[in-house]
């Protein structure tokens, strides 16, 4: 069991270094550990400086390879860099996507780099409260940047994006999807495209697809123009023009006052994702042991409207 | 305003043909209309025969194409056939991917037929309300079959996957993420596995990875093992055997006992959204007035951590 003066000296050796104590901060919070709040209330006073930086796309765009490839520039510049892998597409086996993650193992013996795939393997909140609170134990940990690298571009990824202070939506020629999945919301997350793949067929199209929705995009004075940047991440091109749009971003963000109001959007999702889970707790029971089954059983027959059962749960 | 008496009509008119009538009922649900609890109240009674086909699977694997030729395949059989095309990828615009649907509507003047694509437009409950409760009105309006159509393969598909009797998991060769996508969820979720574009080249691979992992998945005594069919839906092949494993596991469903099961869970998967969105109604109130606005603000500055914030907040 881990009380609170246990959790407090596992997060004071993992901001002193200690990868093993870091590892397992990250597990509690990945297995949705009853412990949790011990360590959420260690490393309270220690978040919030840390620069987060989503990365999301269809499966096969290069994420992983745009990752590294970040990696290595802003640890060049000693920023000591953490990635999370976070894998929404797997509530049920918890099986994250660890392949292209191997050769990133190249930083093993480097404490300035921590890499970590994450599902959401038994935590009662999903990734709203898994992902928000694995930034914030790497956060404590005196991580300067934190990649947050996300699957696909459903809801899930929409979520943890806004837990950004920058969001990179990738997206490569031949997918079939890229601007089909642009038009269907990425548009709204991204703070700057990467057209990966750029030497591929299609990348022109796809930047001239992207460009034209920009376009439309109806945007007010002052507000970010999402740039789109050609890169081909295996060798490198486009990634010094990444860096120099993400560093413009962040200074943006602070001149704009979009810092503050980024982490305090990023603290309200986490309450109430918690307060959620906890109510989803209470609702949920034994199956055939709770009230909600019995109100289920009278809605599947047809007896009972979902708006009514509703009602009465909410009366528990 | 639409009280319980005119809720009454609408239904009324819905089953019995009113096209119309109908596609107002639909709306009412993607809208998360105030009104919503009369009209559930109306079509209670009628609900709960339906059989409930989901397809999912990334974008291009070619869901419409293979909707289509189920719903031509069913339709010939005398099938009252509706299709719900849901995209869970938009909660900002509502975007629905209305493209691949147009060639449906060779069906607009088949009152046998209705055809919706559907976002979660301003619902509070998200896909999670929105869609039972349009599944509800359409098995309330008499259609025998709802074809579910979610773009994807992220936690909200899976979630609308878990409201159909039967999942179909769609994949095609050249998509890059078909089998990994395969290892991280869907597994646990197809009832019938269907690789289309079995004309293209890698067809062979897919079929023979899908095998590989399906062999290993443990199942226990009179369990559903899930057939692969290869199929080329453009031009009609594998439909016949695809229609035979679709019938069959709508038997093996009614003597396992699994229709009333998935039914059951269905309407309490519907209650406990419900519930939640309401929660979150209450929690949410107006940015900048709420309780949780000043509790994620002593969050995000490292005073409170979310756990004791979300107690706080859980005594409102």
């Amino acid at each position: 069991m881990l009380d609170d003066s246990r959790a407090e000296t596992l997060v004071a050796a993992a901001r002193g270094g200690d990868a093993r104590s870091l590892a397992r901060l990250v597990s509690l919070v990945e297995n949705g550990s009853a412990e949790l709040r011990s360590v959420m209330r260690a490393v309270a006073p220690y978040a919030g400086s840390a620069r987060v930086v989503g990365l999301t796309g269809s499966p096969g765009v290069g994420k992983s390879t745009v990752t590294g490839a970040l990696l290595r520039a802003y640890r060049a510049a000693e920023f000591r860099v953490a990635v999370l892998a976070v894998d929404p597409t797997s509530p049920f086996t918890g099986g994250a996507l660890l392949g292209d993650r191997i050769r990133m193992q190249d930083h093993a013996t480097d404490h300035g780099v921590y890499i970590r795939s994450m599902a959401s393997r038994g935590h009662l909140g999903g990734l709203a409260v898994a992902a928000p609170q694995a930034i914030r134990v790497l956060d404590a940990a005196g991580f300067d940047m934190i990649c947050v690298e996300t699957v696909g571009v459903g809801q899930a990824e929409v979520e943890v994006a806004s837990l950004a202070d920058t969001t990179l939506v990738i997206v490569a020629p031949g997918m079939g999807d890229s601007v089909q999945a642009a038009k269907a919301g990425i548009l709204e997350i991204a703070d700057i495209f990467v057209v990966n793949k750029s030497d591929r067929p299609g990348a022109q199209e796809v930047m001239r697809d992207l460009r034209g929705m920009l376009a439309m995009a109806a945007r007010g004075e002052g507000a970010w123009r999402p740039p789109i940047v050609s890169a081909s991440a295996t060798g490198g091109e486009g990634i010094d023009e990444l860096v120099t749009h993400l560093d413009r971003h962040w200074s943006w963000l602070a001149e704009s006052g979009g810092r503050d109001r980024r982490r305090l959007i990023r603290a309200r999702e986490e309450v109430s994702a918690i307060a959620i889970a906890e109510m989803r707790r209470r609702l949920g029971g034994l199956p055939g042991q709770s009230r909600l089954d019995e109100l289920a059983a009278q809605v599947a027959s047809g007896k009972l409207d979902p708006y009514s059962a509703a009602d009465e749960l909410a009366a528990f």
